[in-house]
């Protein structure tokens, strides 16, 4: 379900007309092909990336060439690379679109100012970084106290529409599984 | 180093004398004896804890008894169970005193209309799960970019004080390691 940014910060605060304008002013919208990257490890400065609609991926490539899923962002959510290894010279994460996808980037240059100029943001991205940090905590203990088998089961009927958007590798390996792994538990199933 | 509630707050936002004493008036300080549970996996309603002094952890044993550490908490840390399984009659995690301890507790009842009632605790709160999610991506990464050995290295030279002060066993389920794997490491290192 296509989520445009400007309603869903609406659903959580009021702003005012000049507000909203500051708002969009710091926008800029852009459609992204399926399998293409949005931010490679070189150019990933830690901007800001709300998808409105589709399906991305913020992931990373080691020195092997592993591929390793740490988030998919569908419809309302956002995307960003804080871990500032960028920064440090070290190769950031990347993000990929998995379906033809448009989002909202805030240059993370733009982000303090934004919220300086516009207030009621604050409200909006703490409760954005609490349910994130609210669904690391959920997913860290299902994998503490559950099989790899019931993992995914549970991860599965809880994101059951989710599931089936994203290839098995890449869903594989955001579950800390082999790929091998998941197609067996997958044959057993269907 | 000892660290005021308050004085955290305030590095991060001004607040004036009536917000201050609204903010005063929600607190409830408690001393926490070293191995002490603070809450215990049937009574942790999701409070806020942020300690001033000593060092806490939040864990969860599954029903093998295996004994697992998510988070550490040392002085200007915030540790809170966001996870909402207690309310869904799960088990949720337990927050226990490592060393003697001093905390604040916000009760979660509290936490929306303490917001409500003083707003600039939403920026210092969007700051404190800013940071928990730019950590949970450093770790995520590191884990995976690197072998177990250089993982817990990495972590020993970042942390360097922090990681003497806590129990091996502890340490080794943070990481994701076997508490006999962290013990073969150390002898080397020593």
């Amino acid at each position: 379900m296509e989520m445009q940014l400007t309603d869903h910060i609406l659903r959580v605060v009021g702003l005012d007309e000049t507000e909203k304008a500051i708002l969009v002013s710091r926008f800029e919208r852009r459609n992204v092909a399926r399998r293409a990257a949005l931010f490679g490890p070189k150019d990933s400065a830690g901007d800001l990336v709300f998808v409105e609609k589709g399906l991305l991926r913020l992931y990373s490539v080691d020195d092997e060439g592993k591929d390793k899923t740490f988030q998919f962002g569908v419809e309302g959510c956002w995307l960003a690379d804080w871990s500032g290894f960028g920064e440090t010279g070290a190769p950031g994460f990347s993000i990929q679109a998995i379906e033809d996808s448009r989002v909202v980037l805030i240059r993370r240059a733009d982000y303090e100012p934004l919220l300086k100029a516009v207030p009621p943001l604050e409200r909006y991205f703490r409760q954005v970084y609490q349910r994130a940090h609210k669904a690391a905590q959920r997913r860290a203990r299902l994998r503490a106290a559950s099989s790899a088998e019931e993992t995914y089961r549970q991860f599965q009927r809880r994101y059951r529409g989710f599931v089936q958007r994203v290839p098995q590798y890449m869903l594989a390996s955001f579950l800390g599984f082999s790929p091998e792994w998941l197609s067996k538990i997958r044959a057993k199933t269907s």
